[in-house]
């Protein structure tokens, strides 16, 4: 790999402003090839960064950071940002444990204004920075960073509809990378294309460009001139953006890979006496072609070879699976649609989406809506399935509780990422869904563990149960599965001796973990029985039932102890009369950081150590 | 009041479409007549229903109900609809425990399409209907009914991205009224303004009507023709709207009180191929005095005098004790900010919206986006407090955990209406948010009884808890309080015999009903104590340490059982070896309808009778 040798010297913004600009092509490659370097060994989000480089150094050079505050939104595009703000040298730590967050985080760094995570939050959190420096009289500027598929979320507009008309000083920069995670389908990305493409613009940009470039004494400040009346015009010719209808300054569209250009609108920006809203065009996966040729894949991904773009490993798991399952079922069943908010290619649609292309529903970052939505469908006899990560369900909560469980409109979730999810770190552990859905009445929970019960537990939720039904299923494959294991039962499995008066019960992945606890106890003499759940709410009371028969009960929960299925299970169990002892272990009053899901496992104590301990360390004799 | 000798008549929109024209206006002053009649007496959201009449009643004649789907939302503007729909002769029981709905209910008649009560839901359900019809080769149309406020709720730019350039037969009509609950701030409002008075379309409108009116042989067909044009001719000369942005076809803005005006476009608008936004301006309160005077008064109101418009009853609530209480922290405190989305009045900050104008932001229906830009304000050092409805709240679950809670921002909740809420019924109770913010780490949540604890947890939440803070109360005032209780204490309050060996143990405004309890229980000769706890999250040690030494605890929790505070206390004395008898009565897997608060707690035995007749029943003696 490269040497770097800008790259290490920078420090500070400053040494980025103090660089000449011929140097800046050679900065900007040095940066990607960094990016590559390292997350085709951690792992990341590739794509995002490589196109936001020359955006980042613009940013850089035009902005007084920290004293300006930027903030990112999702935040996975912020590795550039990270590069050139003092963490060159723990780069290699990306999204390891104790390393680097994949995401700007506060603690990390002064230049890092706010956490973000999940989308569509920057404009939300960038306006009241904003309003927090007018308050107290600071004068600095204020910008958020935000794509076009984040802006498909409603909380973005929500936030343009408040900010609209504000002070000066707010500035909003759309990076529409014409794409965002899945290929945009709503109106609001075609809208960009419209503005994108105006003939009468680009012909007007290419005009003055020329100009500018045969006049050699032309500065920046003359430049900046010049393109802020071309706007003007613009404006008055054509027409408003939607932007300018939301009380905005539209500026756009900019080569978001010209650094000139950028760094002009920027200059011309910083002095309007309104909010601003900058559109910049990005190419996804710039300057990488494996990623330009599949932005998709690179969006985020694992381990890959540097000059192939081969995914180094790739096992089947639970979203192929999910995916290959609703395609056979959409075979038989023309009722069935699948929804994804913006994520077809990690939920395991692709194939769903090419083959069923009339009952496939991408609505964008939109949870909301896609439950609504799915309602809307489900109350007219259709099956729909949203597909999504847990995290990203805690969006839709409302609408659970509103459309779909008191509207007794059936919607089947299907919960990706459930549990733990590794390297994306604490705003992506999928460890609410459970706690979330559990307060819902009238709902049905499944959390299998292997793919056998992913197939029962989905064909019950479509065809058996009524409203609100959900399968939860995590990151990756199957884990070890015991020869003697009978197949995975809808409501439960007992593992084990059922006289041996000690009962671990589970559900999910942990079962893997909990079986080997119950082999290595063995091997001390100590022998233990696993009560396996599937189906977690409403718990069987035959569960129940088998438990109440042991002396000592120990449940392992990979999810938040507060509302979770560990204390429905005592209470049921108590309302039995059970005397014996309950232990719970499960996620309590905390977040859980980026490491890997092992890792976390480990720390949790819900991995075969941590529970082979515990049961030592509580055992009745 | 009057006779209703039209209204009377009505069973179905067929028998709407056989009155002839000169009828209507007598039809629309018996609606609103009988309006105001039943409103004053049971309570219930007055002015929107006064401003949907004509609407109301063209839809009825121009669309083919319940074939055409129509989904209101919110659905509190949906009386008379339910007038006209075969629901006259009950519409005394609105609002009424057993009587029907104050919103649309599927149960409730085959013309109410879909469950709404919740802002911003309507273009969602109503695009997954239209799609469901499409997959299925239904033509008939689909129709959301939206007020300008819902549409400041992200939800419902979600559903307009998806939905523009969609297929045929699908309508959103926005019933612009100028104001929505509150007094609409955002751009959005704003823009319709800068829609709405256009005045060369004014013009044109005039002079196309005055034309039409001098020619008695125009037809409807000719006049929508015409109309037509001039919407293309409008389009072509002005602008684009924002909707035609997105891929709607625009008509507007049609006087909504014009029953022939409103027949007209819609007749246009169902010959159209694409997705129709009809922009119709309506007056909020039209046709009562009063209401048209204040609107925002009228939005929501319980029994009032007709003739005057005065409120019958009112008394101090804990609504005005909060806004006070902020205006009061806010003299000596300038770093206190104030948010509300849309609801200044029902949350009590009127005053502090005038007193301290800087600081206070009203964002729209937008909780969300609430949660995120309080963030924002508090990384920079500011103080914010978001108040909101309980039921509300649950839209923001993902920012509370990601942007407050993770970001440990100092955000503090005043959570207005928590607990069951009596008529406004299932979609409306504050049930949920004890659950809700108990699944989220590091969250100190408050649950006072009187207006004393109010302000106690206020000022500790502000001043001494850190992150995420949350204060709620019940809508309404402070119940029964016993002249021997003592100060109300930040974190709990024993009251009664210490050593009688039976616990109540309860938060909020339960404990009125408790310390009856107590003394019907005294009558009887059973003595029973009682822990009153304010913070319910965390737990206060002691407050368990106390309970250990009752044999028997009973914990009475207004709200759902599944995440609730009773069951975590369950787990505390667990891990303390209790060996006592611990019951709980909380809200089980159900949601509660319409009814008065106390006929609900009744019904939940939670009240005064409940909770005897529990400690009776599971008396240990």
């Amino acid at each position: 790999m490269g040497e770097y040798r800008l790259l290490s010297t920078i420090k500070t913004p400053d040494d980025v402003k103090k660089l000449k600009e011929e140097q800046l092509p050679q900065l900007c490659t040095e940066i990607r090839e960094k990016l590559v370097e390292v997350v085709s060994v951690n792992g990341g989000h590739l794509s995002p960064n490589l196109g936001v480089v020359e955006l980042t150094v613009a940013l850089h050079r035009c902005f007084d950071l920290p004293k300006d505050s930027l903030v990112w939104d999702v935040g996975h595009q912020s590795y550039t940002h990270k590069l050139l703000t003092g963490r060159y040298d723990q780069f290699e730590t990306l999204r390891l444990k104790d390393g680097i967050s994949g995401f700007p985080k506060t603690e990390e760094s002064v230049y890092d204004d706010f956490n973000t995570g999940h989308s569509s939050t920057s404009i939300s959190a960038a306006f009241g920075i904003a309003n927090a420096k007018l308050l107290s009289g600071d004068n600095s500027h204020t910008i958020a960073v935000i794509g076009d598929g984040s802006f498909t979320g409603g909380l973005a507009f929500e936030a343009v509809n408040n900010a609209g008309r504000f002070n000066k000083n707010f500035i909003v920069i759309l990076n529409d990378n014409k794409m965002s995670i899945s290929k945009n389908v709503g109106a609001f990305p075609r809208y960009l294309t419209t503005v994108r493409i105006q003939p009468w613009y680009i012909r007007v940009k290419r005009g003055t460009q020329k100009l500018l470039s045969k006049l050699p004494g032309v500065g920046r400040v003359t430049q900046a001139i010049l393109r802020r009346s071309k706007s003007r015009i613009k404006n008055l010719v054509y027409k408003n953006t939607l932007f300018d209808d939301f009380g905005f300054t539209y500026f756009g569209p900019i080569d978001g890979h010209n650094l000139e250009e950028l760094e002009n609108v920027f200059s011309v920006a910083k002095k309007e006496n309104k909010p601003v809203l900058i559109h910049v065009v990005t190419k996804k996966g710039k300057g990488y072609q494996p990623a330009e040729d599949n932005p998709g894949e690179f969006h985020g991904i694992g381990k890959f070879d540097i000059d192939s773009g081969e995914p180094i490993s790739s096992h089947k798991g639970f979203s192929a699976v999910f995916g290959k399952l609703l395609c056979d079922l959409a075979k038989d069943d023309d009722k069935l649609c699948a929804i994804t908010a913006a994520m077809t290619g990690g939920t395991g649609l692709k194939e769903f989406s090419k083959r069923y292309k009339n009952r496939f529903f991408d609505v964008g970052i939109a949870e909301e809506h896609a439950v609504t939505f799915g309602c809307g469908l489900a109350s007219r006899g259709y099956r729909p399935v949203f597909a999504v990560y847990s995290t990203f369900l805690q969006r839709a909560y409302d609408q659970l509780i509103h459309d779909a469980a008191l509207g007794k409109n059936h919607l089947v979730l299907g919960i990706d990422r459930a549990g733990i999810v590794g390297s994306d770190g604490e705003t992506h552990q999928g460890v609410f869904d459970v706690s979330m859905l559990n307060s819902i009445p009238k709902t049905t929970v499944y959390s299998p563990t292997y793919f056998e019960g992913l197939e029962r537990s989905l064909k019950t939720a479509l065809y058996l149960d009524e409203g609100l039904a959900a399968v939860r299923y995590p990151r990756g494959g199957e884990l070890y599965r015991p020869e003697d294991f009978n197949e995975e039962s809808e409501n439960f499995n007992l593992y084990g001796d059922k006289t041996c008066g000690r009962l671990l019960v589970t559900y999910g992945r942990l079962f893997s973990y909990a079986v080997r606890a119950k082999e290595e106890l063995a091997k001390e003499g100590v022998e233990v029985c696993i009560l396996k759940l599937c189906r977690i709410r409403p718990i069987d009371p035959e569960a129940i039932e088998i438990a109440q028969s042991f002396r000592q009960v120990w449940f392992f929960e990979e999810g938040i102890l507060n509302g979770g299925i560990a204390r429905t299970f005592s209470d049921m169990l108590t309302l039995r009369g059970y005397t014996g002892c309950y232990h719970i272990r499960a996620i309590a009053d905390r977040f859980v950081r980026q490491m890997t899901v092992s890792e976390a496992l480990h720390m949790l104590r819900l991995d075969t150590e941590g529970m082979v301990n515990i049961v030592k360390k509580e055992l009745h004799t």
